[in-house]
């Protein structure tokens, strides 16, 4: 936990108390600053407003184990908090994984500054992957803040399932995801080109000065079938790859996901 | 299990038994093919050798649950089959993680390709993590095997664990690591160049005929101390850097590592 993080509540609450923030003994944030941080008298530590920004406040341990934490001097108001740096804007069309790996991306995805993750069904995804704890948003949002505190960021994924693969892509996807996206298709196997040539082809091509933006479509263990990939083409997608490796897909999304935002971070800083 | 790996004494008694492999009941690579390939008559699979070359076997499953494996008709005898491909020649200098981070990332680091990891002591590592399971080569030898067979390679890191750093990298370090290998030093923060920035430099210095590769310093949670980063810099090691964003070792390893690939893959076909 790299960042206090606070909701959107809470720091209405905080504005209202002059930047006094109180958390209760027995709240996780309590007992990560009690147990792993332990500030000494007059210490600060990273805040953040989910969906705002991040500053310092300084730590007070109070009577009974709770924490008194005070917006640093100097400060904005809480709601006037500087953000924190942006990532460049990647979306992910990933077909669910196996429940257990996909409890472990949350956090990963929110680490890396993923503005969007969108589950979806496919031919060699199993249904029951759906009613899993790794599609509860009461879990999920748990292990996202993780990787918000962790990265110290505080901009959550949007999130949404998708049952039907083929109407969401024909129907909806033109309408969500805006025309300077670019859409690039994952599937193992040395077929398509690296995502920096992708990126770079596609800066070439368009107008330098839009803000420009990637969206992953990852397929499940063994990839994505024939008649997928081939719905992905006709809507535009550009198959890229990883080489010949066969990856899990833990090592995969995080693999793809560095790489886009690195192509992406380049092409935004030239 | 995209690969069914025999070790080279399996190899060498396949070649003396005429290119044929038994594979006793119990063996976990026989529970993979009957539980998980399920092949059908005449079916074959995918076979490599450790450290050598991957061909193709035709599966017979024998009465009590044993399976033969025959190489596959028109192949080169199995001592002579060809390689996979190799990837760019990319060594890890990691101070040793928490154990049951290091478990997870065996795996990750033989799927990768990375050709050598160095565990070290650093001043943020407890020394306990080195007395852990992670560290025992008959625990990590078999991830690391697993890493291969997902990956479809054949080739192990070297591993070496080094309990002092300082002695290790002035006396021991330019030994081992010939002087093409670009030495990098990873730690968290926005100080430092991107990784395909600092290889493109390299590249453009160095003759484009030498093979050439990257020795990755990656510090413990909490990133190296002073005294250790004044070291490195004193011997060649050049700081990059992932961004503002504090990832965890296990995302910030796998990220590290496929842009380094990436950016070494790019030099070497141009």
């Amino acid at each position: 936990m790299n960042l206090i993080l606070l909701d959107q509540e809470e720091a209405a609450q905080t504005a209202e108390d002059g930047g006094v923030i109180l958390l209760k003994a027995d709240d996780r944030r309590t007992r990560h600053i009690l147990t792993v941080l332990k500030p000494e008298a007059g210490a600060t530590v990273r805040i953040g407003v989910l969906g705002g920004g991040i500053g310092r406040a300084t730590v007070e341990i109070l009577d009974g184990g709770s924490v008194k934490l005070s917006l640093a001097l100097g400060q904005p108001q809480i709601d006037r908090l500087p953000p924190p740096a942006q990532t460049p804007h990647l979306e992910l069309l990933l077909a669910m994984p196996r429940p257990k790996v996909m409890m472990r991306m949350w956090s990963a995805l929110a680490q890396l500054g993923v503005r969007r993750v969108i589950l979806t069904n496919a031919c060699r995804v199993e249904k029951p992957y759906f009613s899993s704890q790794a599609t509860d948003p009461t879990k999920y949002m748990m292990e996202l803040r993780e990787g918000l505190e962790q990265a110290a960021c505080t901009r959550l994924p949007d999130v949404r399932i998708e049952m039907r693969l083929k109407p969401f892509v024909e129907d909806v996807l033109d309408e969500l995801c805006p025309s300077n996206v670019q859409r690039l298709l994952c599937h193992p196997g040395d077929c398509g080109v690296r995502i920096a040539q992708a990126v770079a082809a596609a800066r070439l091509e368009s107008q330098a000065s839009r803000e420009r933006g990637v969206l992953l479509a990852v397929g499940p263990e063994g990839g994505w079938v024939d008649f997928e990939l081939e719905m992905f083409r006709k809507h535009r997608f550009e198959q890229v790859t990883l080489g010949p490796r066969i990856l899990t897909t833990e090592v995969a999304l995080v693999s793809l996901v560095s790489l886009t935002m690195d192509a992406l971070g380049t092409s935004s800083t030239s």
